[in-house]
């Protein structure tokens, strides 16, 4: 019987995997599509060299950092490191797709073996791991199973982070007015949200950890279809929104409103009754659609609406937790909010300092005379659609 | 022994609902390559709406009129959910993809909550569901898996109604001549056509219902072979009628035989022996070739072929179990031919009433001018591929 | 119990079996994104037909030769069926991409058959099947749990003979000069390689067997984990090697690196510690950065740089089992050179001769003209991207 709950969520553990690698291709995809083509190819590299850098620097360094030992007796302690480390990416990339169509990749690199091997690592630590910070006041009780602050805030504070430093793209912002830079490639888009929401069942469905009883069993299930739920409210009410004022429906902001509602769930979707999620995710889709024109205001350019996404609903899902779950024992509206802000605090410092100093050795920021040129052509050497005639 | 069964069917349950998921990129992607550029994010739009509000509805109120309950002792209740929300959208992307480039989003929308909530919900109460018919002259005794009358026919039924009552493209039939109008992006048809593929695995697979017992495993495995073996025999047989007729290998139609075949083993996978779904999936495979010009024959205009692979299929499907594997007791011939007519009845009529009566408010056909234009403009405010000369 | 084992292997098997199928749109996008626009859809028609094609084939006649008997008490044999079908395409997948854009379907298909139903299942009969050459000095006692030369070598050998017989494209080398020629789709590139190493995690996962006890779910757990790691060194070698050689990152490059790492491990992953793979892959990504400008100076017209990855790394991959794992007794690495020798000899001399034999039937090489106007145009008689203006 035990053999039985060994193997099962072994196995269930690694479809889980499985399932969030997609979101590699499923990053990669939707950021191709929403960058303009002389970029196209940085930014595939940026995501391929996060998965494979901060994967290798999270199995040499990070999960030792995060969880102080590879023991498991629960399931396959091989199994347990490729979940763990299907997540790390993820992260990072929040915050690569927030710089787009600027961020080198040389010293991206650098960043990514920090935050794979210590950044990351940390947060998770004193959150889901070996806990540093037991027994001291800054002890967290935050419930957050799958990441909104985890994983989504963290990625958001190192990109707010990014943006501060090196600023927006070249000729983005120009005497006061707001350019629009259409995306490129709609299908690509469109590809890659819904690689990414497959890529969520495995995220939040494989972070209840267990499937081997009635009642764990259930509760997966219940977690997915919560998930799912979030992310449907997210993308209708992105869509009436966008109808009522454009009278259009722009599929991308749609489908960030999908990813907003996805991300708001993250926290519990285990948690709530089926109803929930619907008001979780519609909250969830509503703010990326108000998020994306602020964050233009405030001139932090933000390529793909990462911040909108992530941050914001980030925050927003693990309050979310705090309102309509909380049991005024160990779940409360302030060990959540503490949660949020002592990751954020620490996200957003640490990952500020590894920019800060390694912005002074390599710069992060392409030229204006690359940036114009698109930055395949110097970081790649090649070029996306060599064959295709341009505008 | 009973969690046994309960655990691995909530999790081969949720394995199956990923599948069938990936078939939402995939219309999306398939039906994306086969329209012109101009449409293109009209298009996936439209896939992405349907997704999300036939799932909503389903949600809300179609999965209580299909099963009347939600209660499941064989497994989670909400996997089980899942399973069959999974469903839901693919019958109404049939109906969508068959009107490509002239179905505007709004109206479309209005039918996707219709069929969501109570068509395609009263099909399923009446087949696989709670059986309002039960102990009437119309109850039915068809056989059919995983769908090929309950969702393809259904869709095709949908699609027919509508085509009837929007008319062809723009400037399609011209002086008694067909204009030809060729796929825009042929590797998202290849790309679209086999997460499609992968998906029926997941689809007809999770249909047999359980995996835990040695009868069920194999039930399951077999299922998924000759679910399988239909698709290549299809593609096999489209290829060599491409060559026979025209000497070139079109790739949309290989394909399009291809998903004629599965549409066709769809109703039986699991009751044939490996030999029969090669002679199912090969006359799937002819009957689309036959029928592609058949209904252009007909000026019935269907941009990606819905109607020769879903309608014309998922009769000849449901007809081949009571040929090939009537047992003259609870499966027969005449039996599943009753299926297909009450289920097309009642799938043609209701879709022609919904479609006539919001057509009357909201008119579904986009004018001749937005269609020359091309429905992203006025429907989605962007261009698909900005940034690259059209011809 | 023993029916515990059955199920869980069944369906484990299947999920395996699913994963692998996800690398026919792997290698479709891959390769459609490598070669020129004018022979995108050749080369899809290519990689579908060689699907449907071997699979059948091997359905009919291969799977008897291989193995001797559907029989199998572990699991399904249907299960273990699409498992070792899901494998039969990609050693001719490998072929055909090597042979790109000078390749025609119909002698290409004839070739397939050949392969799915005998020349393929002939190597497998000899290595992991009904063993043919026991108890003869021929008998190979080589480990290859995964088919790093099984698979891999196999198909590159049988690219090594197409390659002599075709020659290269037209214009590839002129008057001594080597001809650049870019890949026209870089997202599809990436698209393809992820899908492919996703498919890996099934492929060599899958090929451990069996999930159902502890040990197995540990080695299973491994051997993805081993697997990801190879790929993960593969990627960052050949990284460095790109900036140090050229200063610009061609992700390109770098995918054939981490493709190089995953064949390279595939012929031991659950034999090594977690450290061993990184120099395994490393050293697999290495290679396949010598070996690209190697094969263009030896004039082996090789577009997606099958050889490199496929043949040099199967053949290293399979070897390195002899260094790293040899244990003196059942594995060692004479026995692991035998087998690479001895499948090496019948892959190439009876790819050769099939071929050849063909080739002097229907010639596998387009003309020089049709070359030039593209193969799309006579092959399929559709472009791929009718709409986009091309340089």
């Amino acid at each position: 019987m035990e053999d039985f709950a060994y193997i099962i969520d072994t196995f269930f553990t690694l479809f889980a995997m499985v399932l969030i690698i997609l979101m590699v291709p499923g990053f990669a995809m939707l950021e191709a599509g929403l960058v303009r083509t002389k970029n196209v190819s940085t930014v595939l590299t940026v995501n391929i060299m996060i998965y494979v850098v901060a994967s290798m620097a999270f199995l040499l360094l990070g999960y030792d950092i995060a969880f102080g030992s590879w023991e498991n007796d629960s399931m396959s302690k091989w199994a347990a490191f490729l979940f763990q480390m299907a997540f790390v990416g993820k992260a990072i990339n929040i915050m690569s797709g927030g710089v787009s169509e600027r961020v080198k990749v040389i010293p991206l690199s650098i960043f990514t073996v920090l935050m794979g091997a210590f950044i990351y690592p940390l947060i998770v630590n004193i959150t889901w791991g070996a806990n540093l910070l037991k027994d001291t006041f800054l002890e967290l009780s935050m419930y957050d199973l799958a990441g909104s602050t985890v994983i989504h805030s963290t990625g958001g504070w190192a990109l707010l982070a990014a943006i501060m430093i090196m600023g927006p793209r070249y000729k983005r912002y120009v005497k006061g007015k707001i350019r629009v830079i259409p995306a490129s490639n709609i299908p690509l888009v469109v590809l890659g949200a819904m690689l990414l929401w497959i890529g969520w069942f495995g995220f939040n469905g494989g972070s209840v950890g267990s499937i081997s009883t009635k009642e764990n069993a259930d509760l997966v299930a219940k977690t997915i279809m919560n998930t799912n739920t979030a992310g449907l409210a997210g993308a209708i009410i992105a869509s009436l929104m966008m109808l009522w004022k454009y009278k259009k429906l722009d599929i991308t902001m749609i489908l960030n409103g999908a990813l907003g509602g996805l991300v708001a769930i993250t926290a519990g979707p285990d948690l709530y009754d089926m109803y929930t999620p619907i008001l979780i995710g519609a909250i969830g889709g509503a703010l990326v659609v108000f998020a994306v024109p602020f964050f233009d205001k405030l001139r932090l350019d933000d390529p793909v609406g990462a911040l909108s996404v992530h941050l914001v609903n980030g925050i927003w899902g693990t309050l979310a937790v705090g309102i309509f779950a909380s049991n005024g024992d160990d779940i409360t509206f302030w060990g959540q909010l503490k949660g949020v802000l002592v990751v954020g605090v620490i996200a957003f410092v640490l990952s500020y300092i590894a920019i800060y100093a390694i912005n002074k050795v390599v710069a992060f920021r392409a030229t204006d005379d690359d940036q114009q040129q698109g930055l395949d052509f110097e970081e790649c050497g090649l070029e996306s659609y060599p064959e295709f005639v341009r505008n």
